[in-house]
């Protein structure tokens, strides 16, 4: 007899997703809840009290993250659907919250099914992700993962002063460091895209395979502060008119390195800034991502190059690494495994890369993990016009119920 | 017999140009004297004195002008030698006052050596030419001209919100309409040259011929703010890169227009101005300088044209005019008298323009004006490391000496 396909209830999912953005609900129906916040008290005391209307056993750790477990039939380290509840200032009403209450589907569809998984499925809400209200972004992660230290990161404040630490401990989620996550079978984070990739090859679901390697340059270029009436164009030493070339040169450089390299200019300011006199400095950061290693060091050394082109109209040029990251390549495992997920229920995929980084890229340096994306309608996100259809978002919980029920 | 040359203290104009230094000096040896600050109370107080001292009648008029009078043989409208007292912050020692000291050296000389001039010499401080506390800068010479609306001026706010009304009673220099420059034989303004053209040229002084006319443009260019990372090159709609290719048409197009033509991109403000957000707006200023209308008229069809260009990475463009000014040509017999005054002195110097605005541009409209420049060190104005050597200054007003005795 064949195997009775067993799916999640898109309509919960919807009203669930929809209650969740009620903590924190815009005018313009995207979110605001700053993790920690009030906003994000509610939503996890609401995420509590729905998983322990499940059963589920709770426990936060010394980061404020939120484990619920439905236990399993044997003793194995648990597979791990989780995300994040936090976002960014009037941000969307998907980003993060999707792969939390992703778990809290995925783990009613079971209890409703009375399946009892083989595995303990434990769903994780993990903490500032986004780091809007407390640098850096994936702070809980990457303590967790021992990319970061922890106290230096309870110390982080918020503009107000407030540190991470006294936000934790007054809303009440500051929890055990024996309460980490120590080591599962696999973690699995389902997030919207972020970008127009599924929507043009009109595809709902991509499984992820790496999140993209990166790097990020600073450039100073130094000239003189003239009179913009007194001083011959020849005399002069314009800091914007050096930063135009460069940026023109990075173009026209990085554009032929590879088709899948993106790369941005995203911050400049210009000084003294006034429309009468000759900029005397310009600052601008040049930030760029690919997967291949070889590639990000072609890119390196062409921003490294600026500094060697002959002419910088008078003004001199500093080139600085502010940071890196290298391409965090999910497992090999679980990514067949959730490709075999989107083939047994009949979705068309797209194995790709993430571009934004997540969670997901700091807990598979020591749990097998990888990552499911839903569609995002003309690749926005954080902000308020953030939107994935509710039907992409079912079937990218369906992918991670059916890879649960494949254990 | 020969005419026995009479010249001007060159000693007393550096001790006063030092003492009025001392209204504001800053610790760079710079000075910082808005207009109507207590600092520039002190400097009129201290002027006034001066002018009492060699029997000069003193006047006050609506807009705060100062005009101190030595009497004539005959009655004539008088010869005014003026320029201003107020400073931008941390501005020069120079900029401004050495027009001011030079009307007070000039009458001092006269008195001195008992000279009583056929024509009777004002010499005048005007009110707030930087526009650095109350803008717009040329406030009082543009409302003695008829330019600027006097009641509008009089509500200008600083920063603090104190109107220019208050300011102008608190430190006591609120005087009357009819006091007011109405007529006047010339009007000589001595200013540093705020450029770096007579320094090249290894001269002193300058007689300036006209203020360039200008036109300032801000361009605003709008894209999209996708995610940096998320965003294939080739859906992008990137503000920044638009921008970029508009200032490297514009750098190429305007370059070729005219040697003389200056133009400068001094204001240039990106947002959302996050590294790792792709800019969905830039605003830039454009603002152009030259004496020849027909030149102006080509600069502003290459800016008007900048909407026609077919491709601006997928953003859409605006330029709006913010304003112009004409070419203001001054006096020529007033230049000529200069011109023979340098002669007679023995000093080479340059028919020149000014690419700054003075308020000398406005007094021309009903004044038979003209001006002289004295070398700036390496160009600059408008910063503590302004220079101008004391002999150059003293050159500059011996031809205005010199120009007086001539009439």
């Amino acid at each position: 007899m064949e195997k009775q396909q067993v799916l999640i209830n898109g309509e919960r999912l919807k009203n669930t997703l929809e209650k969740f953005a009620d903590f924190g609900r815009t005018k313009k129906n995207g979110v605001t809840r700053l993790a920690l916040s009030e906003e994000d008290r509610q939503a996890r005391d609401y995420y509590c009290t729905c998983c322990k209307e499940l059963g589920m056993s709770i426990e936060i750790d010394d980061m404020g993250n939120i484990y619920a477990t439905l236990e399993g039939k044997e003793d194995h380290p648990p597979i791990v659907i989780g995300s994040h509840l936090d976002s960014v200032k009037k941000g969307g009403r998907f980003d993060g919250v999707l792969g939390v209450v992703a778990g809290l589907e995925v783990a009613r569809t079971l209890v409703e099914n009375k399946i009892s998984p083989r595995v303990p499925l434990t769903i994780a809400n993990i903490t500032n992700e986004e780091g809007a209200r407390f640098e850096p972004s994936m702070m809980a992660s990457g303590v967790l993962s021992r990319k970061f230290d922890k106290a230096t990161m309870l110390q982080k404040k918020d503009v107000d002063g407030i540190t991470f630490e006294e936000a934790l401990h007054s809303i009440g989620y500051a929890g055990k460091e024996n309460a980490r996550l120590k080591e599962a079978s696999a973690f699995l984070e389902l997030h919207i895209e972020q970008g127009p990739i599924l929507e043009r090859e009109e595809l709902s679901i991509g499984i992820v395979e790496c999140v993209l390697g990166m790097v990020c340059y600073e450039i100073e270029i130094n000239g003189e502060s003239d009179h913009a009436g007194t001083t011959p164009m020849d005399m002069r030493k314009d800091a914007l008119f050096a930063a135009n070339n460069i940026i023109s040169i990075a173009r026209e450089k990085l554009s032929v390195l590879d088709p899948q390299l993106v790369f941005t200019m995203g911050r400049m300011n210009v000084y003294p800034n006034v429309h009468t006199v000759i900029p005397n400095k310009v600052v601008f950061t040049l930030e760029a991502r690919h997967k291949n290693p070889i590639v990000m060091k072609q890119v390196e050394e062409i921003i490294q190059g600026f500094t060697q082109i002959p002419d910088h109209e008078g003004c001199t040029i500093q080139v600085q690494k502010q940071w890196d990251r290298q391409t965090v390549w999910f497992d090999e495992n679980i990514v067949q495994k959730l490709e075999q997920s989107a083939q047994t229920l009949g979705y068309p995929y797209k194995k790709m890369d993430s571009g934004a980084g997540h969670d997901a890229q700091f807990l598979a340096s020591y749990i097998p993990t990888a990552m499911v994306f839903a569609k995002s309608i003309n690749g926005k996100s954080h902000c308020e016009e953030e939107l994935t259809t509710w039907e992409d978002c079912e079937k990218g919980v369906n992918v991670l119920l059916e890879t649960v029920l494949s254990y």
